[in-house]
């Protein structure tokens, strides 16, 4: 059948909208339309050629919600009619690791995943009779694509698509980062970096989870409204600080965060979250995604002293069984993602989107097809 | 009154064996008679000048075990001819670390005992008329010393000194980093970098918690046979390794290790021990003390896929409430402390000890008094 995606054909190279081949679902594949599609940092990440895993021909996009249009033979838990969110973090439920109870990170398919290709190794894309690689396993860029079973968790039907979608991402990330890997407990003091996307959704998660003190810092004075707005009891511009910004968060906190959170991706800022936890408790995970080759430093006296050292990928988060939880939390108006999705646009503007993005104009930009 | 001590005057120069002036204790304070002391790398690394805290003239030694002699007004917890073993991390079970229920770092004493004083910011020892400092809050190269009530273990009377002393440091800060701090699971695979006075003491916790694999990687052969005796199922000489260790550690635990343990003080290892760590699950431990200065690296990456990096002092543990624990497994033989006690000496060959320990010949010397 034919449908239409935003192409990357190549490195740094504007998306191109137009018409696609795509193949129906082969076993233990399904055929989802997508209904909506977050823009989000890993996107452009890999459009501007920085990620050094990219590769093109690609169909990009992995923050989508939809519904189910075909099942492929073999599929038993989602049937034609299915309300779903695509996962690039899938969840087999039989794998060492789904298993471990320990990680969310399934390893299923992720050799293909990586590949950009299907668990068959082969794609469902092609344009012009040349193969089009997936993204992520998940191809929202393209207005019907096809996921494994194991990488779609399926949704309630009253849940708007162009909300939703950003659960396939950032919201979970955010919010997932407190919950699942920080485990943050009720009056705890929080120190998040970064309030864009993630870091937004890391202090709603911090909000959620009871915090006492939930720390923002950003160096654009703009987001601190913004994540008042998400729960933000105080905001931190480095800019504004006399002297090192981390002995003036140890103060702030009163000893230390007993969480933090990184949400840029500067191997920098990773030092400095990890060094203002507390001494002997606290914790500091990373959630940017720091550029390739990049690394993070510190002294081992921070870690001996107490301070622990963490990361989380998809906020920890088992997508099919998480997230439709989460999208009942925002259906009951316990996490707001309106305020987040600051532009909405068609398919054909996805490039202007991107601009937003870049420019720090918008916080979420959500293609509507 | 008077007592033999072992004074360190100076970096770098031999200790001197001679008679130094001790007062008596003073509010909440106590006179312990050390029957024994261990000789740990912490008093040799002080003696050498390398830490950048080190102050001169002091007493050094932190690893004694004995028995109250004197205690001092407002003493509760103990009286004369009780047996203890000094606590260089006190337990004051009052202060915000200890009520946290987080963390061993009791802080109630730390900047007086940083300082090589006592909690009222003076010293009891003199020589020739000038102040020495303790060390470590301990001083256990002093035949008598004073230490605060809260800097003392109460042991049973019918465990041995000349073995027990050792729980003091090493075997706490070992055994304990396992249960505490990594708190090793029944069928966890591990793997323990340097096999000394702390690594050995790691195996026999992994051990004790149940481990499956217990990897043990030194460059030193003659620690096979050592390791093997206290628990080790693998050993690996980086020396004998084709390519990089890392994979090669992540092939034989199969997947990488569920915790890891850096006992040598090494930022390298330091490094290869996390990155040995499992993807998704994987903790490492750093022990060791590094040079001043020093940092660790790593990619983010390994955070973010899942590894956890922590770090341990004396083992995670609370001394007055574990170390007497740790006292009744060694007399109930669940770990062993007479092989890691390799060589044993009068006060008068403190530096001869000091240099097996150099040499690698000795796994623990210890002063008998």
């Amino acid at each position: 059948m034919k449908t239409k995606a935003a192409l990357a054909l190549g490195a740094g190279k504007p998306l191109v909208i137009d018409e696609v081949d795509l193949e129906g679902p082969k076993e233990g594949e399904v055929m989802v339309e997508i209904k909506a599609t977050g823009l989000c940092h890993t996107d452009w990440f890999t459009l501007s050629g920085d990620d050094p895993e990219g590769a093109f021909p690609a169909i990009l996009g992995h923050e989508g919600a939809g519904i189910v249009v075909e099942v492929g033979p073999g599929v038993k838990s989602l049937k034609k009619g299915d309300h779903v969110i695509p996962l690039y973090t899938p969840e087999c439920r039989e794998c060492e690791y789904c298993l471990s109870r320990k990680t969310n990170l399934c390893q299923k398919i992720r050799t293909t995943q990586g590949q950009g290709v299907m668990p068959d190794g082969t794609s469902r894309f092609s344009y012009k009779g040349q193969k089009v690689l997936h993204y992520m396993g998940c191809s929202t860029f393209s207005n019907y694509t096809v996921l494994p079973e194991i990488a779609l968790a399926k949704i309630r039907e009253d849940a708007p698509f162009d909300k939703v979608c950003y659960i396939g991402c950032g919201v979970t990330t955010g919010v997932g980062a407190v919950i699942n890997t920080a485990k943050v407990e009720i009056g705890a003091n929080c120190v998040v970096f970064g309030l864009g996307g993630i870091g937004l959704n890391v202090i709603q998660g911090c909000r959620l989870a009871g915090a006492n003190m939930i720390v923002g810092v950003d160096l654009n004075p703009a987001r601190k409204a913004l994540g008042e707005k998400f729960g933000m009891t105080h905001f931190v511009n480095p800019k504004d600080v006399q002297g090192d910004l981390v002995p003036y968060l140890v103060d702030l906190t009163k000893g230390g965060a007993d969480y933090s959170f990184e949400c840029i991706g500067n191997v920098k800022t990773m030092r400095q979250a990890l060094e203002c936890a507390h001494k002997g408790w606290g914790v500091s995970v990373i959630i940017g995604v720091a550029g390739a080759g990049q690394e993070i430093s510190t002294r081992p006296f921070q870690l001996v002293t107490g301070r622990v050292w963490k990361g989380t990928a998809f906020g920890g988060a088992r997508g099919r069984t998480d997230v439709p939880k989460i999208v009942d939390w925002y259906m009951d108006k316990k996490i707001n993602i309106d305020d987040l999705i600051t532009h909405t646009m068609p398919l054909q503007d996805i490039n202007k989107g991107f601009e937003l993005m870049k420019a720090g104009t918008s916080i979420r930009g959500v293609v509507i097809y």
